[in-house]
Order: structure tokens, then C-alpha cells, then sequence
């Protein structure tokens, strides 16, 4: 039986092999310098993070080494937000004895620490994420400050959860933190429930998702009203009044994004897979 | 720095990525049921059985618990050759502190024992391995009597290196073992010469390894002439008269499965790795 971090890593790669996942780097398709090869380094260099994760050891140190072992590769950041959203499932799945729901994955959340947060900041160190500038209050807080933020976050006694909950009205993954998970454990039942290929079902579970709410990264990349015109288009896509592939074609064109809905569906993945689903 | 054994899983998967490797599974292909996810599974779940081999445990056990591991998908045989090609080559990386080399590699062959051919034969019983009839005085060492033919390597004393010395004129990763891992390095080689993604060197050399010799999987799965008719082929793509992805498909048609010369490169891929290509 594959262990939590194998699960982990398995449903990073399995996310990306998913085709068509439109406007994302996927089987079929290669960004000019994110390639398919950079996201399979990316999940191998994360493995040793998520078992510290799946072992207990604390999220942020945990997500931290994750975070340095994806970054040895060429392509930059394959799998940031992906990983943060799966670490405190794996952290559950983990210490829980497998015994994964939203409620144990909360828990993990509310745990964190601010140690927690301190190893957060300073893992964007190790790899360029693209991050929207933060409200003028939290300016002390920008991520991209990385462990010159530390000092904040230990006078404010801010922990990983509390900086999650301060970003969770712009960032999708830092929602999925705040509000039990609800999205990942819906895509994960949308895949387990699937039949065919795992791949193909996350391919699936990434149009549905998308087309059920905006891509916060495509807002952070362009604009809201360019988000919403993306799930506009899923919708479409969806309802068969265009191709999965031209939307690829459409979305690449314009370079759009939705990096959100894609870290949604490797978490998904994770779930279905620890829930027994057989690749 | 990815660990010996995060190298070998790494080839495992840039290997099953590149595109196109005529006849194979790959990034754009799959057959019926044997598809791109069910070699994803493998590698993740074969890596627990590289971590021993590049810690030093004994090759064999090492081996049986890789291709355990490498089975739970629902695909089948998929990297069976590959990790059996790369076991040598993983040991001598890991234990010589990553001097890895011919001689290292063929120093770990000659080490082993009977007990890592006792478990090579149990490694069979997880999985399904196309493989020739024997010749009639091996009969009693069929691999296919998996853990039954275990007394009579005691009784004769025969190591894993007498196993594949005994195999090596019909099978190409056995004859790898024998001569000292001549293609995989030439191949590494290859790999680490060439420019652009590695995944796409990577099957520029399967085409440069096919095109030199017969692919001994295909003379098991046909015969000779059909083997010697592929290695053709690839070198008519080799010298631009033939599309290699009119080659893959014209492969698929005929049933053609050059396995062997894909673990080839599977080998090399984690040689190159070793050696400082970067992904």
C-alpha cells in the first residue's frame, strides 16, 4: 500500500497529466519555460516535505523543505500552492491514522503555529510565486518579504492560520484553509466517483471547479473580470459548446492561468487516492 | 540536491515522459491497458525499494520491494526491466558516495548472492513479466517458478550474477549487467550532450539505441526478424525518412514494444541524472 507522502506526490503527478486542463501545463502541453518535465522534478523534490508532513513534523518546516526540494529544477514554481493546499490533508491523513475529513484537516489548520508562519515566509525564498500586492495594512506582511517578515509575525503573534484567514477573501488555497476544505473534498468525490482513467477524471474535476468559481490566480495575473469570463468559458466547455482542446488553444492565447484550480484538483487527488481510489 | 534514490524515481518518470519512444507508452501515448498513469504509480511506489538499494541493503531484497511497490497500479508489468537495470547502478551511486561508474556498478553485480537471486525470482510473483521459454537445461530456473525455483539456486549456488550471466544472450538488461553497463553509459552519455528538455534527449537516444541493436523484448513478444526489422526502422528515422511519430504509430500497428531499449534509457536517464544533467 502506497504511504500518505506516496499518495502526495502520486496525485501532483497524475494533476499534471491530466489533459485537457486549459490554459495549464499538462500532458499535451508546455509552457515556453514551465515545461511537463519541471512539474515531475517538482513532485520528486517535494516527497521528502510531505513525509515530514505525513510523519508530524511541524506544517511550516515541513512545507518549507517541500517547498526547496520542487524548486530544484529549471522551471521555477510548478508546485507552490499545490503543495500548501495538500499539507494539512497529508498532515491528517498522516497522524490521524489516515483518518482524513474536513474536520481533521481543519485541525491541523487551527494547530499551526507561529513557527508555522515563520517557515511559510520563509520558504517564498526559495522560489518566485506570483503574489498580488497586499492590502496598505498588511504591507508589513507581504509574502515576498519573505524571513524579513519574521519579526512581524512574532510581535503580532500571527500564526499560519491567522496569515491563511487574513488572504482567504484573494486567494483560493488560502480559502480552502479557512473554510474546511470544501472545494478539494468536493473534487475529490467528483473523482472517485468517475470512471476511466484517474487522469482524465481530474481533467474533468479541473473544468468543473473552474467553471463553478473563479480562478484567484487568473484574477491575480489579469483581472476579475477576466476570471469570470474564464469560467464563463469552462461553463461552455462544460455544456460541449466548445472543445476542451480550443479552449486550451484559447486560453494559452491568451495567457490565462487558472494555477488555483489546478493546485484544487492535485489536493482532490490526494484525497481520492487516500479514500481508496486505484489508479 | 535530489538523493541518489530521488534520481533514479526521477528517470523513471522523464523516461515514461519522453516523446515520441516508438512502440512505448509515453507522454502521447498509451495502450489499451497499460497507460501513462499506471507508469506514474510505478515510479512513486517503486521508490521505497531504490532508497535501500542506494542505502546499501542487499540488491536483491531491494529489488523484489521496488517491483512490489512498482505493482500496486492496475496496469501491470511497467517498469519491471527498468528498475532491474537500474539497481546496480543505484547501489553503486549510493554506497560509493556517488561514484558511480561502470566498474562500481559491475562491482555491486559480482557481489551478489544467492539470496538476491532467491529474491529476484520472488520479485516475479508480483507481477506478470513477458519472458522466453528457457533454454531446456534451465528449465528448473524459469523465472516464471517465481519463489519455487528458490532450493535449486541454493542447492547450485548461483548468485543473481550467475542469473543474468546465464540470460545475457537473449536479454538485453542482463547483458547489461554482464558487460558493464556499456549502452546505459554510452547512452548517458548521449543524454547529457545533447541540449534542450531532457525528457525530449531522452528519446532522441531510444531512437540512437534501437537503431544500433536489436531490441530483445521484441525478439521475446516476435522474433528476430521483426527485431531486426525495428532496429531498421529506427534508423530510417534516425536519417529523416520517417517521422518518428509516423514511426510510433506504425509500430503500434504491428504490435511492436521495443521494452528493453526503453529501460535502457531509463538507466541512462538516472546515469545522466547522477552525473549533474539538469532537469
Amino acid at each position: 500500500m502506497r504511504s500518505t507522502a506516496q499518495n502526495a506526490e502520486l496525485a501532483l503527478l497524475l494533476e499534471v497529466a491530466g489533459t485537457p486542463k486549459p490554459g495549464n501545463v499538462d500532458r499535451h502541453r508546455d509552457h515556453d519555460d514551465l515545461r511537463f518535465e519541471h512539474f515531475l522534478a517538482g513532485a520528486v523534490g517535494a516527497r521528502p516535505g510531505l513525509e515530514r508532513a505525513a510523519a508530524g513534523e511541524p506544517l511550516g518546516e515541513s512545507f518549507r523543505h517541500a517547498v526547496e526540494g520542487m524548486s530544484e529544477q529549471r522551471g521555477g514554481n510548478t508546485q507552490f500552492g499545490a503543495i500548501l493546499l495538500q499539507l494539512p490533508l497529508v498532515a491528517a491523513a498522516g497522524v490521524e491514522d489516515r483518518q482524513l475529513s474536513p474536520e481533521s484537516a481543519s485541525a491541523v489548520v487551527d494547530a499551526t503555529t507561529v513557527a508555522d508562519a515563520a517557515n511559510f515566509y520563509r520558504a517564498f525564498e526559495a522560489v518566485d510565486v506570483a503574489v498580488d500586492e497586499p492590502p496598505e495594512d498588511m504591507a508589513a506582511l507581504d509574502v515576498r518579504r519573505g524571513s524579513d517578515a519574521v519579526p512581524v509575525l512574532e510581535e503580532r503573534g500571527l500564526t499560519l492560520a491567522d496569515i491563511t484567514e487574513r488572504s482567504a477573501d484573494r486567494d483560493g488555497v488560502a480559502r480552502e484553509w479557512t473554510e474546511g476544505f470544501r472545494r478539494t473534498f468536493a473534487a475529490a468525490e467528483s473523482i472517485a466517483s468517475g470512471e476511466g482513467p484517474v487522469a482524465d477524471r481530474a481533467a474533468d474535476a479541473f473544468l468543473e471547479l473552474l467553471a463553478a468559481e473563479v480562478d484567484t490566480f487568473v484574477i491575480t495575473q489579469h483581472d476579475r473580470a477576466t476570471a469570470e469570463r474564464a469560467s464563463e468559458r469552462a461553463r461552455a466547455a462544460l455544456d460541449g459548446d466548445i472543445d476542451p482542446d480550443d479552449l486550451a488553444a484559447e486560453f494559452v492565447a491568451e495567457g490565462i492561468n487558472p494555477g488555483t484550480t489546478a493546485d484544487t484538483v492535485a489536493a482532490a487527488l490526494f484525497v481520492a487516492l487516500e479514500r481508496g481510489v486505484e489508479v
